[in-house]
């Protein structure tokens, strides 16, 4: 099999896109997860333990829907609060592999693999041992974060899934999406040519108690704006999953839409794509949401009293 | 003295300015800096020693030019690598107070306190303080960054100070400014209604060899985009007191352009500014730079083979 960088999708100059399938919506139940620690020794005003309330949802493809789509996610409880989303690169499936298959494998490694000794919350090490031990055909694009008891959030990412931290009503940290061109976004592949642990970009925040997380594929970031965002945590503060349903319904919506001025037609016109010509003189724009897996997970941080790590249904 | 959180500026709807003054322009030469940390215990890829070059280029706002404007900036070897930038809210020189006095001493104190056993490379600690220890009147936004031994740069930011780490010709990292409302950002103040060090995000990011950080005012963040941040550092990849002057002569450039899209007035025009009708039937838009001190920081990160803690120049 030849050895490449596969770009997500082909980009297409047109956005508009005519009929779209009633999705299957997968949805998460809220959960609550514990870490902690001890905090005497701590000298900053983080609680001693935090707890998140975790809402899921997730539409694919209107064209993915019969097998749920490419995208992966778990949220685990084994070793602090850990949360991972990955993205399969859909040009795989130009060569008849399953997109699907290298992103569920790699995020179940992942979830099976945060309690071994080397990871020792370390997210980077993590994605290595997950990555070395997947042995399907394809590549992801992925990121993890782990929350430890002290309120930090460690995350590593490779490619343009991504990560928001909303906090009193504005977006106080942000991931960057990773790319060797438009459209290709850097990817954990079972090629020799893709990226490697050693390509992810690791950073963490501290988070208070109030926060909100945002993590999602780039079905989402495509398409939904960061005041968007803002906006829907903030009309949807007490439900976590309903916060997390309401944003990636958003997503889907923009993303049909091929009059919207999405994030990734306004990123397209930055980079210099445009209709042809002809198109221009008729009027046209390029405008349009971008079809895609859309993964969502909300994350709210919550502060509680006892030192017990616990999952809470 | 009433205590309020003041508005950076005055917001005009009309971005157009006629004259602007021969500015100084404040430089620094390149500086070296090492930090090292014994590496037997790590089992991922950063080096056992963090090395940061650094350039520095500050030009007043073209009122402001005699007293050197009301930015302030420092770069310490004391205990790591520590760089600080800080704004002073210019609102209050409608009160007669010298808005250059508070953020001056906020950083005079950062860099005095860099090594009390109590702030221990804890950024907001740090912050906790110097604030504490200021006692001018006045308010400031302030960035605070440390690079440690293993090549971890925690942050800890209040306000619209920036920092951008590029990596491989990309940006791979990013603060979010924090405001009130646009053009008020969060600030450390003398008075109990500003901001504490309770209130600062606080993050990091794992560098590797190569890496460019960028730090910056407002002023540089307001009239410079990211991609443009980007070309710089390509265009002056071996000299940073070079990138650090060229980046803040670009943001000078912008700032006096009244016909420029800034990101100052891109933002404005999202949040409902606009010019008025009148203006609007004459052709005229919301375009322009935004006036103000500019302060711009460029740290490379070089690997090292010793492990002596140092200072080159």
């Amino acid at each position: 099999m030849a050895s490449s960088i596969l770009r997500r999708s082909l980009l297409s100059q047109s956005q508009g896109f005519g009929t779209w399938f009633s999705p299957i919506k997968l949805s998460w139940k809220k959960t609550t997860f514990r870490a902690c620690a001890a905090s005497s020794e701590l000298n900053h005003p983080i609680r001693s333990e935090a707890s998140l309330s975790v809402g899921t949802h997730l539409i694919p493809h209107p064209n993915k829907v019969e097998k749920g789509g490419e995208d992966a996610f778990f949220v685990s409880s084994c070793g602090g609060v850990i949360i991972g989303v990955a993205d399969g690169v859909s040009g795989w499936a130009e060569k008849n592999v399953d997109p699907a298959l290298f992103s569920r494998e790699l995020l179940y490694n992942a979830a099976s693999l945060v309690r071994d000794e080397e990871v020792n919350y370390d997210p980077r090490m993590l994605l290595r041992k997950a990555h070395a031990a997947t042995t399907s055909v394809g590549s992801a694009t992925v990121i993890l974060a782990m929350l430890d008891g002290n309120g930090i959030l460690k995350i590593a990412t490779v490619g343009d899934c991504g990560l928001r931290v909303v906090r009193k009503g504005q977006i106080v940290f942000s991931t960057f999406p990773q790319e060797h061109y438009f459209d290709c976004p850097y990817q954990l592949s079972s090629e020799p040519v893709g990226q490697t642990y050693l390509d992810a970009v690791v950073c963490s925040v501290e988070l208070i108690e109030g926060d909100t997380i945002v993590m999602g594929s780039d079905g989402l970031f495509d398409n939904v704006f960061d005041h968007e965002i803002v906006s829907t945590m903030n009309s949807h503060s007490d439900d976590v999953a309903e916060a997390a349903k309401a944003l990636a319904s958003l997503a889907m919506d923009h993303a049909v839409d091929s009059k919207f001025d999405s994030p990734y037609s306004l990123e397209a016109k930055t980079r210099g794509f445009d209709v042809p010509l002809w198109r221009k003189v008729l009027g046209m724009k390029l405008t349009g949401g971008k079809l895609d897996d859309i993964t969502v997970v909300v994350g709210r941080v919550i502060s509680s009293q006892n030192g017990v790590l616990d999952e809470v249904q």
